[in-house]
Formats: C-alpha cells, structure tokens, sequence
C-alpha cells in the first residue's frame, strides 16, 4: 500500500448530500492557495443533465476556473499541478461511468491512482456512494457498482484525509 | 442560513434503520415535557401500507396522540405548538412524495422551513436516507432524491441536533 | 433485549466498502485465537457468482478454513462452536435471501438469535447495507430490506461492537 499523499482528501457522499459544496468549501479554504481548479466530469447528455451542470457553474465561486473532463482524467490533473494549487474533481463516479461507456476504464482508474502520489497540487476528489442500497438488476450497475467500491477503497488507502457527507455534515472516516 | 433553533432535530436513517423507534425514545425522554404529538405523514394506499401503519401505531407509547397529516405540514405543526409539547414527525420522506404527487411541494417545503424557527415546541423530524444507492431510472426517482437530499441539507442547518441511525444506533452528525 | 455478548462484532457496510476484508483482518487479530472458521453463505447460481466466490477464497489467508453454509447457519456456528475459535459469516445478506427463497427465514433468523448468546466462539458477522438508497418497486425487494434492516437491528442490540464500514475504514456505532 502506498504511503499516504499529504493534502489529498477523498469526499464521498449520496446524491444530493452536499459534498460537492463541502469539498468546494474545503478547498477554498486551503492556506497559501492561491489557484482553484474545477475539473467537472460530467456530459451533458440532455436537457435535464445540461440545467444541473449549470446550475453548479452559476453557484460556484469566481476563483474557480473550470475544466471539463470527462476522460484522460490523471493527464488533466498533472496538467495543472504545481505549488499553490487546488484541484477537485467532481465527481468520480460521473467519470467511471464515461470511462466504463468507452470501455476504459481500467487505464483511467490505474493512471489516477499513479499520478496522485506525486501530485504537489492538492487534490479534492468529489465520489458518489453508490453501494448502500440494493443494487438494480442487469450486469452494468453490479460493474459500476462495484468498480465504484473498489476505487473508493483504493483512493481512501491513498489520501490521508476521507470525509462522508451526510445532509451537508461531514464525518470523518480518516 | 437562519441561527440554530434549540432543541429540533433531524434524525435520518435508511429503510428499517430503527429511526422511528430512536427518535421516539429521543421524545419521550426530552426533560419537561408533558404533552406528545406524533404527526404521522403516511398515506395507507394498499393493504401492505395500512398494516405497517396499524403495525407502528400499535407499538407506540400510550402518551403520544396520532395525528394524520399527509399535506399541510407545517400548518399541523403549527397547531400543536407550545411550550413543553414534543412534536415528531414520521416521516418527512412520505410527506415529500404526497406533496409531489399533487404538486405542492415547494409550498409544503417553504412553509416547512419558515414555521420552524419560531417554535417552542421541540420538533423532531424523522427521515429516509434515500440518496446513497443507484438511484432508479425515471425523472420521478430523480426529483425524489433531490428534493429530499436539499431538504435534509436546509433542515440540517436549521437543527442544532443531526443523527444518522444504522441498526439502530444513533451516529451524531451535529 | 438480551444482554451483551462478550466479543461478538457485527460488520456492516455497502457492496464493494471492504467490510469482509475488514472483518477478516480484524478476525485474524483476535488475541488468543487458534481457530479462524469461515461460513460462507453465497451460492453461485450463475458463472458471474462463481468468479466472485473464488475470487473472494482465492484472496483469504491460509489460516482460514472455508464452510459453505446457505441454510442452516445457526446448526453451523454450533457445530464449530469452541473456546479459542473465531468465526466470521459472510455474508448475512446473502444467507437472507436464500431463506427467503425457500421460504425458512423466521426459523433461520430465531436460531440465529438463539444460538449466539451462547456461543464461546467469537463470532464476526458482516452484512450488507441495503436500505439507504431507493428500494426498488416489488414486495421481494421491501421484505428483504426490510427483513435485513430489523436483523440488524436486533444482532446490533446483542453484539458489543458494531462497525459500518465506508470505503475500507471502519466507524464505529457500538
């Protein structure tokens, strides 16, 4: 297990929880930052998924400046890494989905896990709980399900700091 | 965000988490108190439903008084207000979906929000995680989760006292 | 409600948190013990559960000695039942549906029950969260959240320590 990266802190939460608005929160509040960057994973694939994307782009703070993401997502974070910064990912399970759709995903999920070690840049990483209720039937949600719980349990060996949103409150798992 | 009321909690919970037993327990111990009221929010649609409301009302402590209140939520509470009356409501979960299915709920909501600050009554608020699984296909399942996923935010900043209950047993969040 | 069992842990947590890792690490640390039992209650009904069940043993410590047990868990732990041996079940979810589906739950469940205040073993008991999120239309799905949320309830009463598992790292309830 690799040892544990200093700053990195994994935010995990239901739908609706809170935690993107916690981590942003965190964030902004990281001492000596003085860069925030945003990289959103989500695709708008209709109408209703287009209104939420912007719906969180008009309440985000202005010190944010946004990337779009939805795969390649550890050579976009080693692109902005550097002393100072501030980068959260939101969400995670937004990008398994994309990366499980181009059947991708094994390179995506290893490339995250190599980059972060080294990242200088502190890195917020935003992930839906997906595995507490009962799992709908067909082979994609038992795959994404599961390939969820194993990157969370991977990304909470990594980082040295692992918060569970419930209703906007956090608890600290590590 | 309004100041801390003193004395209202939020008690979330998944399906059979034991969340009602605990807040009524939670109720019945508040020192002072010398009147119960148990707003009971569920709608009995088929057999099932009608059997686990006979099933809760049966086992419930002889000092509550039931009422029923599907809609106009913050109206009955409201009604019931005074110093020394506990008041619990079970659960707002129910509530969100009577409201939604006749279209009502940014009124049941608003006014929800607005009554609670100024009761001396002690509220407790009883309510289903529902947010951390797959959430279902279909906009109705979508909407759901959201709205009750902002509603527990805006009511965890509202209560000074926020329990998430697993098997019975109370997580403090606040 | 009975009264404390020395030692007993009961592991919850949803698909793919590591609650059976966590069970078994926290299983092998047991001081004293000679004797690790493990009570498997999966059936691999299709080619995709299979794969699961072998990965799962393939991945166990060697000190581990396998038993499958779908039905009839509580005869099981009895039978292996011993000062000095640790016994872990996994999973209580899994052994709820197969009593479900042969209609022997409320035996299975009360033997259960029965059988663990008295057991000199230590028994670890890991199940699945599965009422946090939108359970799905159907009454099966309903009982058997329902059924495992007051099974938890009732062993979360009779264990002295209950753990929920998120992301690999335990919070403790109990």
């Amino acid at each position: 297990m690799t040892e544990a990266i200093p700053g990195h802190h994994l935010v995990l939460g239901g739908a609706r929880s809170g935690k993107s608005a916690y981590a942003e929160r965190e964030a902004l509040a990281v001492p000596g930052a003085s860069r925030w960057i945003y990289i959103a994973t989500g695709q708008a694939h209709d109408a209703e998924m287009a209104e939420r994307i912007a719906h969180h782009r008009a309440h985000r703070d202005a010190r944010w400046r946004t990337v779009e993401a939805p795969l390649g997502l550890a050579d976009v974070i080693a692109a902005y890494d550097a002393a100072g910064t501030v980068v959260l990912v939101d969400c995670l399970t937004l990008w398994l989905s994309n990366a499980l759709a181009v059947d991708t995903w094994a390179a995506e999920r290893d490339a995250l896990l190599a980059v972060l070690p080294g990242c200088t840049a502190r890195v917020l990483l935003v992930s839906n709980e997906v595995g507490s209720g009962i799992v709908p039937l067909g082979e994609l949600s038992r795959v994404f399900v599961d390939e969820a719980g194993r990157l969370h349990q991977a990304l909470a060996a990594l980082c040295p700091r692992v918060s569970l949103i419930v209703a906007g409150l956090p608890l600290s798992l590590k």
